[in-house]
Order: C-alpha cells, then structure tokens, then sequence
C-alpha cells in the first residue's frame, strides 16, 4: 500500500445536542488524528459552504491538503464519492530550461510532462544578465511576468493534452537555482550577484498560487525548495531529496553537472555540499563543452579494437554534425587511452598522423572527414578546447578530492553510490570520465544517473507529506564549503590536469586499457 | 512604559562574507528574539522589496505584526522614521447596532468612535429572520455584503473625520455573537438555529482583510473572536477579556444584559457562563422593555421624599414622550417602596388611587398627565407591561441564583465585582434593580458599570498580542451551562416573580426603605 498523501478520506464525528462543537472544529479534529497534528489551518474558502457539504456527505470527505512551515493548510474539502482528481505540478525551474511534471497526487500516477526553454532568455543568457536587468524600471516584473506566462500556457497544454482540468491543481511545487527562485516569486534578487552575496530569501514559504498569479485552483498553493545561499539553490536541495542521500546508512555522493559542478556528500546523519563556481581555473565547467544534443550529433566515440581507428555514434544516426559534451569525454578518452594524446593532453604528431593538422599556430584533431560530415567542414577538437576540456576535468576532479578527502575525510572508495544528476550528467560514460581522470577509479557499478533531479524532488513533495520536513532538515543540516582556492587546491588541481593524474596509482583500472 | 504591541521597532544583524543567512532569514531571527518565539510567517508582499528596503533603513525597521493560532505574521515593515501611524479598528458587530472604533496601535490611542444600526435590519430585525434569509438564493452574500459595505463606509468616515488613510489600518478586530460573526465571514450559519445548534466554526482564524473585502492595507488582516457555541458568541468572549475576569483572584460575575442575558462567573482559575435563552418564561428580556434613549425619554424615576410622588427626569430635560428600561426598573422600584404596587407585582387601587385607571379590564398607572406629556397622551405603565418586568426581572434574578448558587456553589457576597456590560446596563441604577430583586443585595459599589464590553474587549486585542492567547484560553476554560428549566427552576423563578422575593431575607437593605 502506498503512503499516504496529500488527499486523505475522513470521517468527521456527527454532531449532536450532546456535543455542539462546531462544524470546523469537529472537522480540525478529525484531520488532527488523520495527520497526528495539532496544527491545522482552514482558510475562509472552505469554510463558507463547510455545513451543508458536511452533511450533504454524510460527514465524510476527501482532504486535500498541503503544508507551510507551521501548519498544515487544508486547501479544499471534495466530496467522498466525487471523482474529480488531485493534480499538482512539479516544475524544475531551470535558467535555460524549464521542465514540469503533471502528477495525480493522489494515486503518484504521473501523467505528462513538459520542457520548454525559460522564455527570460530573451532579456539574457544567464542569471548575471537577467540579474542586472531585473534592477531596472520592471526589470523585475517582466522577468517574473516572463516565467509565470509560460508556465501558465504549459500547465494549460498539459491538461489539455493530457485530458485534465486546471482547476483540480492544488500544488504546485518548483526547484530551482537562488536566482531563479527569486525572479518566480518576483523578488528582488540583486544582492545575489553582489558581495557579499545574500538571497532576498532562504526558506520561501507555502504561498496562494494566486498570489504569483498561477492559475491553477484557487485555494491552490506553491511551494518553492528553499536555498542555502546565493550559490546553493533550491535545485540542489530537490537533488538531494530525489537521490534519498539524507537516508542512506553509508556515503554517497551527488554531482549536479551543471553549469558550475555541485556537490553533495553524506548520508543520514551528515551532509557537506559545494558548488564549484571557484575562480577562473574553474569557469565554464563541463556542460559548456560541445553542443547541445540533436539529430547528427556525435554522443558516444570509441576506438575500434582492430584499426584502433576512432568510430562515432551519432544521435539517430544521422550524418555527424557536431559533437557534444559526452561525445567529447569520450572522445577525450579514446584520444588518451590510444595514445593520440599524451598525460598532458597535448595532441602527439607521431600517433595522430595527418589526422592532426596547424592553423594559426593551434593544433586540430579531425575526427570526422569533411566528406563524412553533414556540413561540408570537417568535424575537428582543437588543442583550445581540449585544454578546455582538460581544465573542466580537473577541476571536477579537484573538487570531488577536495569535498570526499579533505572535508569530509573520506576516501572515494567509501562511497556506496555515485549519483550523476542533470540532463548532461545522464550521457556521461563514466567508463570514459575515469579514463580522462574526471572521475574517480571506483567501479563503474557505483555510478548511477538520476536525471532531472530536480525535477525529481519536486514530485517527490507533490506525492509524500514526509518531504516536506525532509527538505527543511536537509537545508538545515548541509555544511556548505566555500571552495577555498589557494595554494594547496591549486597544487591538487595541476596534478588532475594531466590524464588521468600525475599520481596515476590512483587509476589502476586504465593499467591494462592504455 | 507601555508593555509591548503589535508595532515593534528592529534592528537586523547586517550580512557579511561570513554571514551569508538571506535578509528574510536575518529578519526572521531579529523577530525571533523580539517576539521570543520560533514561529514568523513572513508573506510573499513584505518579502518583494525587503533587500533594498533593509539596506536604504540600515537594517532597521518598524515591524507591524499580528497572530494566527500557530504564528506570528509580518504584516509589513515599515522604514524605522517613517512617521505613518499604524491604525487598528474595533467593531462591535451588534445585531442591531454596530461601533466601530478606530486605534493607534502604536501608542494605544483611540482616535474616533462610529455607531450606526446594522443594515441587516433591512433584512429582518433578528437573527432568525436573518439566517431565514440566508438560506434564500443569494441571500448569504447579500446580507455579508450589507454589513461589510457599512463597515467599510465608516471605517472610511472614521478616517476622514479624523485625519487619517485607511491604507494605514493593519488589524481589523471584531466581537459579535456567533450568528452575526457568521453573517460577517460570509459563511453559512443555518445550522445555528436548527437543533442540535451547531455553527459553522467556533475559532476563526485571522483572515486576510482582503477576503472579507475589507477595504484596508491590503496586508491588513481581520480577527473575529470565537464562540463556544451558537448561543455564546465572541462578544461575550470579548467581554470577559475586557473585565479582566480571567486574571481576578477572587470570583466576580459579568452579565450582558442584551436580548438575553449573558452571565459569565469566575476567576483566573475557572469559568462559568449561561446564556439566558431559556424557554418562553424569559423570552423578551429586559432589554426589550420601553423605549430607546432620546431625547424626552424619562431614564429616571424616583420618590419625592416630602410628597411622596413620583419623580420623572428626561434625556436633555424636555416634555417627556416615553420611559426607557432603566427608567422603567426605577418607576418599578418607586412603585414598590412607596406601596402602589404589592408584592406580587399588582397594583394597589388604594395607594394609586386616581392614578391608575381601567380600560377593557387591564390597570394602567398614569406617570405623567397629559398635559405634562410631549405627546398630548397620558404616559402610563399597564399592569400587562409590569407583567412582563415582572417575569423578566424574575428570570433574571434566577439566572443569577442557579449560575452562582447552584453551578458555581458560591454566595451573592462571594463576588468581589459584580460587572453590568451592555449598552442597556450602562444605564440601570443597581439600588432600583436590588429593590425589585432583579439584581441581588450586595454592596452597591460591588457594581461596575463595564460599557460596551464587546467593543471594549476588540479594542484591548488591538492594544495588546497578550490578548490573543488569553481569548483563546478564556474560550477553551470557560463551562458552558445549558440552563436547564425543570422544576427546581420554575419553583425557584416562581419565588423571584414576587417584589423583591418570597425570601425578603435576601433582601435586608430594603427593610428601611419600603
């Protein structure tokens, strides 16, 4: 049997000459027991018919309800034979992309889902841009109004779509980065940016989705995950909830590959987190690399065990195009283990032959013949993006030595599972992230995708009652680490840009592969 | 000094690198230790510009805050020289007559005062018409929007006349009895006079004022006082915070002489009401007796000690047209010391002798002559009028006797204060009322004069956060009595029929007086 959710079926106790409780309070007393709670708040809403639909049903209903950090929230009173359905959406607020989920919370059935590119991107690319912007005259409004519109149209097309009606959405839970968060409640959210880097808001709480102007049923409400700081959004803490770290007995890890890499280690009694935007050696991270994924695009390289030849795969096998972030570990891999490049990253003349080619001074690696790619052009790695690339290894490797090692005194041998969260993180071959030395040499069965994490947590609040205290504890009790960037992470961050180490013991399983 | 209210002037720790806690946070834990509690909710309104607004103040500010059962909530914050007042109203949502009362909740100073009748009365003079009519197509939203229209007409009047903006008002306090309070939510109250006489709610929570469309800031909110069931509403509730009877050492009794009459006994310890609404023999109530206040009504009554007359004084001293109740229970005490009336309550056709005459069997008293009436009609007293005084004066007295002799197990001298709430108690001289036996013989200066108790009890809550956890302990400690008339009643309300009482030893102070 599943937990129990949200929508309860009650009974409340018939009235009499013996006990004139109200209507109200008899019915505050059955959901106290229902819910073991003394705290329960009954808006005005639910009240005003309360009398006649008590008795019309016989003094049973269904409950749908919610909670703020205080109390439950009783958000409306259905008939205990009706058949209207409880929805709610979840949505992964992202900054390029927004994905929402469209979830009977009473059954966990999950019924569609939608993505669909967070239309601020017209005011600017990214948080900083849309940040500034939002300082102007309605800067503010219009990049709250901006997200709130196509979210409106999503949640209208999902029904639709899915053959449901708006106004059976109560909840509506949504996870994403500080700034975000801020720019869908439309609050101010400058001093994000600014030293010394304080969100208008850490813990968002329940809010009327009236009052955002979502239009969904109008006792529904909204919950946004709560953030740690500036640099630790809402996202990461749905991350973390999906991944189920704060439960487990042992160690695990989570990495969101997103723009910066975050982090998060611990289990039930312990969680240490941080993210790693952390100076320039740092910047662009991993998802950066290549292109976004598409028909033609080269996700996966391998070397041929007879030619030694590099062959590609491309997204529904059309001609190659390009090549994208997990094409490019792969074949940062390939290059590596076949010697074509060397444990600097430095491309070797003698092993690439006249794959190899100079223009301005910058070496090109051709894999893909002109005549075989879809453009025309040949498609290339440059040493500029393979240094890229080398740098963005280390530095995710750094960072991982840093948080599992000197934090939290682990080794990574330690760790029961790996979680690799994000869209990007999803295609990432994690055989060939331990060749590059990106990832650590543990075996590959401890690696596990978890996809749109984010997205993840958000539904797992809209289906479990427990979540929600689970979110408050885990922003609680995560010890975020600033990345200190000083000489000793320095020193650890030049030994990971060679491949896969300087210290290359630490990688015994590439021994009999290179 | 003033104890602390809902206006409390802060300072928020200033963020730093170290202190990177969101400005909503640091907010949230300055509250914390201002208000000593865990429990702030902070809406989404305040929280839109809080960033700006607590840098350009210093990070200080002036807190507007109300409660809810479970938390503290932030109103709003104002910037810390800000001079706008913050204003409060109190109404007493009387069925037949409401006041209003505007309040500097700041610095607890009454600002203006408004009476006007219930514009309900369009719709019926009572509460059963009213909730007769309720049931009615759009007969509930009508009658909510009568009295809410009226409020907001004079909360509007209210400021204009003294000089101030609604957009200051925060917290709208009001008292009434639970049908009215019903009327005033706009939630169904039908159940109320139908047995088993159960209302919709008994403990509605604060509000926002915005949902009853109470035009005030719109972060303003309401707060009705709760009811312990249909027949002992929140005025009465009201009342008792406002005699202090739930912090008094020694018991002291509150009696609302309104339609019924409301009896509440009692100390810090323990709580006991009645509400007079028992059976057909004390239908009416004293309040109904005579005519209302104005000018040229006789109010006092009394014997000319040389002549032995009766004495009238008028409202402002004009040609009478008319006696009220407290002149009524003088003239009723006159007519007894001076033995025109017997101890039955009959008259005497020996002492009145011309002053009473006959007509289609039923005796009349002529107080004033006709050529000394405003009216040109002789002001008389029918032997039916004294009746039902009689009845009503009787009813009272038992009321009095089965709460604090039978329920309570005390004596009349027990009571250290002996509280007359009500606009109609104001009025009653207490030695007229002990020589009829409507009240019992203690200690005249036992008797205190309480007013308008229900207005007077909102207007503490508006002054005072303290008040509300004491409503909602005064409503939870209180006993409610269902007055049970069975035999013992009539018999003891039989004994209390007669002038001042079959027992006359009740009654020692009048032995020199008749």
């Amino acid at each position: 049997m599943r937990h129990k959710g949200f929508v309860r079926t009650i009974k409340v106790e018939n009235p009499s000459l013996t006990d004139n409780t109200a209507d109200a309070q008899r019915l505050e007393k059955s959901l106290q027991q229902e819910l073991n709670t003394k705290h329960i708040r009954i808006p005005l809403q639910v009240l005003k018919k309360l009398p006649s639909n008590l008795r019309s049903w016989d003094f049973k209903a269904r409950a749908v309800l919610f909670k703020d950090r205080y109390s439950w929230i009783l958000l409306d009173l259905l008939g205990p034979l009706s058949d209207r359905p409880v929805l709610g959406v979840a949505i992964d607020i992202g900054t390029t992309r927004i994905v929402m989920s469209l979830v009977n919370i009473e059954t966990g059935q999950e019924l569609g889902e939608k993505g669909f590119d967070n239309p601020q991107a017209v005011i600017g690319p990214d948080v900083l841009a849309r940040i500034h912007y939002s300082k102007e005259n309605s800067g503010l409004k219009e990049l709250n109004h901006l997200v709130i519109e196509a979210v409106n149209l999503n949640i209208s097309a999902l029904c639709k779509e899915n053959g449901y009606q708006k106004q059976d959405i109560y909840l509506v839970t949504g996870a994403g980065n500080t700034a975000m968060t801020h720019l869908f409640l439309g609050i101010e959210s400058f001093e994000i940016i600014k030293e010394p880097y304080i969100p208008c808001v850490n813990i968002p709480d329940t809010q009327a989705a009236g009052d955002l102007k979502l239009e969904v049923n109008k006792n529904g409400v909204v919950f946004l995950f709560p953030n740690i700081g500036s640099y630790f959004g809402g996202d990461l803490i749905s991350g973390v909830l999906y991944s189920d770290l704060d439960r487990e007995e042992d160690p695990c890890l989570m990495v969101d590959v997103g723009t910066n890499a975050e982090i998060v280690v611990g289990n039930k009694d312990w969680l240490v987190a941080c993210a790693g935007a952390a100076g320039p050696a740092l910047e662009g991270g991993v998802s950066k690399m290549g292109m976004t994924a598409k028909p033609g695009v080269i996700d996966q390289v391998w070397i041929d065990p007879d030619s030694h030849a590099l062959n590609v795969h491309t997204i529904e096998g059309k001609k190659p195009v390009g090549i994208c972030g997990s094409g490019m570990i792969d074949l940062a891999a390939s290059l590596f283990l076949s010697g074509r490049i060397d444990i600097r990253g430095k491309f070797s003349k003698k092993v690439c032959g006249d794959q190899l080619f100079e223009k301005d001074g910058i070496r090109y690696f051709i894999l893909v013949d002109k005549h075989d790619s879809a453009t025309g052009e040949p498609i290339c790695l440059s040493q500029v993006d393979l240094n890229s690339l080398t740098s963005s290894k280390a530095a995710m490797y750094t960072i991982l030595e840093v948080i599992v090692k000197n934090t939290a005194g682990l080794e990574f041998e330690d760790l029961k599972t790996f979680y690799v969260a994000g869209t990007f993180g999803s295609f990432i071959n994690p055989v060939s992230a331990i060749s590059i030395g990106m990832l650590p040499d543990i075996p590959v069965e401890t690696f596990k995708v978890l996809g749109n994490s984010s997205l993840g947590g958000a539904k797992v609040l809209l289906k479990d009652p427990d979540a929600f205290e689970r979110i408050m504890k885990i922003r609680q009790s995560i010890t975020y680490i600033e990345l200190n960037v000083n000489q000793e992470f320095m020193n650890m961050f030049s030994g990971a840009k060679f491949y896969p180490h300087t210290d290359s013991s630490r990688f015994p399983s590439l021994k009999d592969r290179i």
